[in-house]
């Protein structure tokens, strides 16, 4: 089958062995996958990544020996736990130290022809659910990750720091459970797309007020050190992003000001599906463009252009 | 009157100025007095404190327009708060922006034969609660403080990093509230003192089984990295010390994993002095010396000894 691959570099293989399911796996022809940042990071060594890159998809079931996901269309969660260990048993198999995860851990992705997953992890979704619109469900439940880890009382600020693709998952599904919520970025030409979106998107520069929630889709030490400075004592500062976080932060305000720090990554589906489903969150004006799988090498090329929010490479 | 203050340098002075009380507060004559690690810290250049150090104390009351406090035995809360902004008005006074603390910002200290604190900050203990248990309350209501801040279920696990003077005061704290812990540490002496104390205490480098909450008590850049290893998934990590902070961290797997990071400092004083009231947590084990207020340079030197727990000085 076709597949993007990286190895020492990016190419796109036309040779590439199609997936092989493991007993409870099925095979899913791949109708349209999203690029993520955590691609572009892979791309760059992050998670010393071999193999299929994509974990953003939906498509349709091509092979099960599941009757309910025969021939459904389906989204996928991307990490395959176990099912045997402690976190399994919690019911944190995201969490699971032996899972395998879609394109990023262990398991080839979704910029392919198909890809292979476990039946548990696919979510049959309708026909009338746009492809365009499914293919955001996975950021989308990320994003929605944050109200399952913190409840936002109705008269707290929040702020989220980067205007990038993240920033605007985060803002949309906050957005769509009702929060009023200021972005904060570098970029002029994103911010006014915010704004046009309808989201109070301003300077990075000219936040002054603290907030009682700052949510860092930047993930940057500076974005990090610029939350600490831009929550109110007794806040909370939610992390989504991995990138650049190895870096020189001075963390003592965290104590001096009792600041709590979340860490934030993949979510449940469900929350996600639900919104896309009931047209409370509208994700397809973030789309910048779709490329073939073919041109899925030249699809990276566009995703790395930062003034893009997302690129979508659709094989089918 | 007579005083330790940090100036240039650490000296006792003779002719410092009495204090004078502003509206609102009463004198006390400073009974007992310890030397506390970040005391340490302020004498190498934290938060760039001039004046008389010491923030844990009990003492008596010997002016007040208070007729409830005059002549009363109390101890202080340490921050004065301005009573009029949005955190005080939140019950937040710990961290009002315009606060003064005691011996740390903007307040002279305990370590001097007397000191001034707002009527509100001070609390009325018995003449039969010894002084030596008393001057505790201070560090032991910053132990409590994790308590406040978060809940431990019975069946979760729990570990201290730090052998230290904060490591056993929040050792003591969750014992006398019936939690089981674990504590790591680097010196073989002080584990073996606390394990006659009756605790778990095993060098660091034999920690291996990851734990649901990782209280930090040494606050180095290592100890934070440590702690973000010995942490499970979805689990606490609570930060006690500033110090050392600033150093290069990885935190991609606060991400990856979905930990959350508490900042905590200091706290209610009612729970620690319940507990100390009450016999569940008895501190004078943890005292090394008590030194007269005269010699109160060679106390610091004392409590600089990374062997002692707790040096005490006493003015009366």
């Amino acid at each position: 089958m076709r597949a993007l691959v990286i190895d020492r570099e990016l190419c796109l293989r036309t040779d590439y062995p199609d997936p092989q399911p493991a007993p409870g796996e099925s095979i899913v022809r791949v109708e349209l996958a999203g690029i993520c940042g955590t691609d572009l990071e892979i791309v760059h060594g992050y998670m010393a990544y071999r193999g299929v890159l994509g974990h953003e998809f939906v498509g349709r079931v091509i092979q099960s020996a599941n009757p309910k996901l025969a021939g459904a269309r389906v989204v996928g969660e991307i990490n395959a736990a176990c099912g045997r260990c402690a976190y399994c048993a919690d019911g944190l198999g995201r969490h699971c130290p032996q899972r395998t995860v879609l394109g990023i851990l262990g398991r080839d992705g979704a910029f392919a022809d198909f890809l292979r997953l476990p039946d548990k992890n696919l979510i049959a979704i309708p026909d009338s659910l746009a492809g365009d619109v499914a293919v955001f469900t996975e950021p989308l439940a990320a994003a929605y990750e944050i109200l399952e880890q913190i409840k936002i009382p109705p008269n707290k600020s929040t702020l989220i720091l980067g205007d990038g693709r993240l920033g605007a998952m985060v803002a949309l599904a906050l957005r769509g459970e009702g929060y009023e919520v200021v972005l904060g970025g570098h970029h002029r030409e994103k911010l006014d797309r915010l704004s046009k979106l309808g989201f109070t998107a301003v300077p990075e520069d000219q936040l002054a007020e603290r907030c009682d929630f700052v949510i860092d889709c930047a993930g940057s030490a500076a974005a990090l050190a610029r939350a600490i400075d831009l929550v109110k004592p007794r806040g909370t500062i939610v992390l989504k992003s991995t990138a650049a976080l190895g870096a020189n932060v001075n963390l003592s305000a965290l104590v001096i000001n009792e600041i709590t720090v979340i860490g934030s990554r993949c979510g449940r589906f469900k929350p996600a599906l639900d919104a896309l489903a009931g047209g409370r969150v509208d994700p397809r004006p973030l789309i910048d463009a779709t490329f073939a799988l073919d041109e899925a090498v030249a699809a990276f090329e566009a995703a790395r252009n930062p003034l893009n929010f997302k690129i979508l490479v659709r094989p089918a």
